[in-house]
């Protein structure tokens, strides 16, 4: 079998906005297969905010991308050859295979490969909905808002891989879903077809006094749980409308990757209304993803939790397609077509 | 009986910074008893910052302290009459009396006026270590923190009444417990008398890159839990030394109360360290109140659990002496001996 690798390394750290030349695509060789390893050829490729992250030096909850490296990311695809027994070629398989057409994974390692059921949920929903973003989303709305019926659930990026399954999350739990996102277009298609109760287009309020106001009209009862994903005007805001005894799930804060800390305005009021914030990475919680998984699973396969994608064509395609992520230019789960 | 009553009220609410003027002495009389209620003669009253948010007219988990009525305040004295049958004169009690000095009760009312017991605690420590900001320490402590032994558990105003008793009681858990406060003799008496592994005068680290330092030396293992009393930049510096997981207990802003909000440095910490931060009142966890007053009690009566008391002498002497609080000016738990 002779397969021909092709990769995109990390070629240099950004300074502050990631560019282009940030990344390099080059050949590389597809190993021979020692025992227990298994070759994957990926179908999709997932893009995700954490990976902005990675890209840094700096401490951060998670190693550095190391240079000249492939880049991490999780894939779906195919099993083509297998010296592990529990593999056979034909499975479809999701893992973290980075950035390239083909990635060798060692089987033994509980959690690396897993197995997936294509017959009712797409394979490519093993990256969004029914992967880490969903997994994500369920994470953080169960374990740290902790919804109740009737509460008011906020979310932004809410068009997004993990926002809109927290929406879609919180109105199966009897709450009011608010989703903040960017652009007409995203907003309607969060309260039309992802059936939120209501969705702010922050780039139509574009400083702190229009979106409090638009908070106000969307959420006539106060905010009893946030999920971040965005920070800075956002989040300050959010919490100038936040109930007593709210929540704040923090699962990312993209205005803050590129270098330079974006300040909370008014922290005083996590005591004046007995805040709760907490940070999350969903890594962290490998427990619980059974059964996330399970529920987002069955969600999806009866059509009660709906997405979107994004897809760029090729691997040579992903560069352009992370940067555009981080500028909120996809619309849904950002995927790259690799097969 | 004829008795002369004198109190202090709210004569306006402070522009910025609180005065002197912002209160007025006024001689009041004291009424004849309904049914079911109680006389109170008040030996201490006890000064504390919170009352610096009531006395402001902005949102806030309290309702402001109205104008031209007597300033609130919890007090410790001693029935000198009763229509209630479990109360009789000469029983100790610890109420919210007010800023005066007689008060009257309704003692059907639950938990409005309790009988102490002064044989092995004194009177005063009702109102400290055994009363409002002992328990605030023991629920700041226990349900938010919630340290292990071994951790390291951080406490601003640590020579203060309420951070006093966070410090030891991490330190009876088995924490290293490493205070902040202002000025060497504080620092001094919380690590020699107290017990604190370290303490950090704030006043010798003015600037962040300073107290960082200081962190550094004190929390050689980083910071596992803080009780945050202050704000403004000692948070921002705490919060660049805490561990992943970390547990931050908001009980006081001081920073805060006049009016500028003073914002959070790097809220993305939250989400990089995956902290938990979360505000609290301790008057809302009044189920934990009976525990929490019995192990303070315990350890006062055995002189595990030291405090320490600045008095001021008289009723009129309470507005200078809260301004001082507010400046920090106190050493201990603040009170006012008013018989």
């Amino acid at each position: 079998m002779s397969l021909h690798n092709q990769r995109i390394v990390l070629a240099s750290r950004p300074a502050a906005e990631p560019t282009l030349e940030n990344w390099r695509l080059e050949d590389a060789p597809v190993p021979e297969l020692a025992e227990a390893q298994v070759l994957v050829k990926h179908h999709y490729l997932s893009l995700d905010p954490y990976m902005r992250g990675r890209m840094n030096d700096g401490k951060s909850y998670a190693q550095p991308q190391p240079l000249n490296e492939v880049m991490i990311g999780g894939t779906v695809g195919e099993v083509v050859a297998s010296r592990h027994p529990k593999f056979a070629p034909g499975d479809s398989v999701v893992g973290m295979g980075g950035w390239q057409l083909y990635s060798v994974a060692d089987a033994s390692v509980p959690g690396l490969l897993r197995k997936v059921d294509t017959r009712h949920v797409p394979l490519s929903a093993y990256l969004g909905a029914v992967g880490m973003p969903g997994a994500t989303a369920w994470v953080g709305l169960n374990h740290i808002i902790e919804p109740k019926a009737g509460e008011t659930v906020v979310v932004s990026a809410a068009s997004g891989a993990v926002g809109s399954a927290v929406g879609q999350l919180a109105k199966a739990k009897g709450c009011r879903a608010v989703g903040i996102a960017g652009g007409a277009d995203k907003c309607r298609y969060v309260v039309e077809e992802l059936g939120f109760d209501a969705c702010i287009d922050y780039k139509a309020h574009g400083d702190l006094k229009a979106l409090l106001r638009a908070l106000k009209d969307a959420c006539p009862q106060g905010i009893d749980g946030y999920f971040e994903n965005v920070g800075g005007v956002i989040l300050d805001a959010v919490m100038l409308r936040m109930n007593a005894f709210g929540r704040i799930a923090f699962c990312g804060m993209i205005a803050g990757y590129n270098g330079e800390p974006i300040p909370m305005a008014n922290p005083s009021l996590i005591l004046v209304n007995r805040l709760k914030l907490q940070g999350f990475i969903v890594s962290e919680h490998m427990s619980l993803w059974p059964q996330a998984l399970a529920e987002l699973g069955g969600m999806v396969a009866q059509g009660q939790l709906k997405y979107r994608e994004s897809v760029a064509d090729g691997l040579a395609a992903a560069p352009e397609a992370f940067l555009g992520l981080l500028k909120g230019r996809n619309f849904g789960k950002q995927l790259v077509k690799l097969a």
